[in-house]
């Protein structure tokens, strides 16, 4: 199975690093630019990444089905997207490899802003309301892609995340790689590392709550 | 019949409650990022209301037609998108849902951003060019609701409403139901229950307006 | 043929009066909240416009070809668009109906937003930039409508819109008829009376370098 | 093969005309407009240079493949898109054809702006920063082109450089031919002369490493 997988786990790879770069990326030029407006920053930091989730999905989603999070690959490993036979490897590989594309992601857009390297984020983002916006913020993700109809999942993935940078009060992070990610950018995009466990408990309660909503949005069978 | 109307009703009320929690989650992103800059803050919130309507229209259209709008409902049910057998109930059902998820969404956002979670609006909204402006724009959604050529109706009504919310001196709540809910918060989004009466007036002979428009467009039948 | 011409020529006044609603009333919502940042005021002019054009365009499409442009309508027409019977009268109607549109847009404008019915904008716009660049976007518009593929015509002629609004010195105004209205409106997107005939004529030059344009692009025929 | 090429040929200049024509002029435009807000001004460039690409590809692409880039027509040829029997010719027309319009298209916004025609921009932009930031813009342009699916090449080149102005720190040229018509815009989107081999260089280092990732996507053959 070895040689059919290793294309997924690259695009899974590449997909989560240039997420990443994108995010952080982006918050860098934004922060430089803005001036101290942060509507603007964030309103630049929320299309690009719109626009780099659209293009990654929709150039790597035949490859990996471009999942790029690990409660996306959780939740679609429990509903048989992988075959039974290499289960676990394959989600092992695929979270291990989002996990390190995500920390990938951030060092090249470090590179190119020629920022040093390796840094943790001071930003904190904690409390029951980010925690929250967190849980909503990551229910409302696993249902869109739950219920995407063919062929419209990375417009609406991306326009999803769009939108809920703003209306959730975290921002929307909705992604434990996002969260290892970012938190090694002290940039506009970071998130401390005392702050990272609440959010990926908070997602993972949210991936919970969109797995039952999409359940019952189904039709009940007689 | 119950058990195959329930998951309509429900995508009637997470639909409606997710709308409203984007609007009104966003506007008071909005709000606190713009450092009084109110061209910025509505552009976000315009944004961010046409990605949420895109999203939900998209993955709740399917189940319930994805109205969220108790006119939207009422033009529907006289044109004969219910069975006949059950339409006052259905309606009721859907407009009952509308209602509670605009007041849930509401609620959701305050409890994200940490606001008190009941509120009313102190925003004084009316005056003829206001009301003129919620017949407008009530009358365009409708018209474009059933002149949508199939399968664009999500982009088209996200475009409209991005439109309306300037090119109408309203920002164009053109949905009872949003009024509902933007009333009952003091926030960038909301509206003085003393105003709520004259919108929904407003709409609904909008609504009729838009209604008229769209049978003078079909072709007459010699 | 007149009871079928009808609900095309209402078409044609009624988007034509919506598109100069929506181009002028969002420059005067645009110009009220901006604080004289008048990038952000064009910005949010421009997408407006664009949402407002695929609208329009999707939903009156299939009615009357949505042309709200004399130019358009026009050049369609010499290349056998309407059918040779009724030609001449089908144009003057379209023509007709798409000025008195846009003198409606502009009054509904202005009652919504509680200004004076009748206006005359001061806004000079002359001088052979201006011109250049009322020919170059009215070639390009032209170009464009005439090198669609099927089904993609709203979406371009919005997307082409929103660009030659920053691209050229003129901001792309390319259409006779929204000339008239936004010469009745002294707001944001007026333009003097003075100033009218300069770019109409440089419109129509214009029209003819896209139609040469689409035809070199056309293959030769051995 | 002449009378068969030249409609491709003048489609190359024309698209390299106007996509750099919609760069520069929309820079302009913005820098006037922005009052010194450069996150607002790049944020507008962005948006005015995807909606131009989008244009320019869904109209030229059916005559040319809509390259609008040197690097693009090499990957390309070296894929076998052109007839093995002229294909160096064309090849060599077309990034003729690209050259000469990047700088009609530069001079072209200057007449409409009434700026002078023959400049060069004194903006330098070097440094291992920007080098590895334009390499990687080039690599995610080559990838998206060889990645996209049937339809949808016009919508991701367009969000892709839409991205990449942002979280490349070069603001992503990836592209010969707009180094040219920049180098010759003393504006805001301008190149010095001097930056100009440094750009190129990595731009071409960068489309040999996205064909590289694209081939590493491909399933493997037992």
């Amino acid at each position: 199975m070895k040689h059919r997988l290793s294309p997924a786990v690259l695009a899974e790879f590449l997909g989560t690093a240039m997420l990443l770069c994108a995010v952080i990326g982006s918050g860098i030029m934004a922060e430089r630019l803005s001036g101290g407006n942060v509507a603007i920053a964030l309103l630049a930091n929320t299309l690009v990444t719109m626009f780099a989730l659209y293009v990654l999905i929709e150039t790597l989603g035949p490859v990996s089905g471009a999942h790029f999070n690990p409660l996306v690959t959780l939740v679609l490993a429990a509903r048989g997207s992988f075959a039974p036979a290499d289960r676990k490897l394959a989600v092992a590989a695929f979270i291990g490899a989002q996990l390190l594309g995500a920390v990938a992601g951030a060092w090249l857009a470090h590179l190119m802003f020629e920022l040093p390297l390796l840094q943790w984020s001071s930003k904190l983002r904690a409390g029951p309301g980010q925690w929250l916006a967190e849980a909503v913020a990551t229910a409302g993700l696993v249902l869109v892609i739950l219920r995407a109809p063919a062929g419209k999942g990375a417009a609406l993935v991306a326009c999803y995340i769009g939108a809920a940078y703003w209306f959730t009060a975290s921002t929307s992070f909705a992604n434990p790689a996002a969260v290892l990610g970012r938190m090694m950018s002290d940039s506009f995009a970071g998130i401390a590392p005392a702050s990272a466990i609440g959010f990926v408990a908070a997602q993972a309660a949210g991936a919970v709550v969109g797995v039952l909503a999409a359940a019952g949005l189904q039709p009940s069978n007689p």
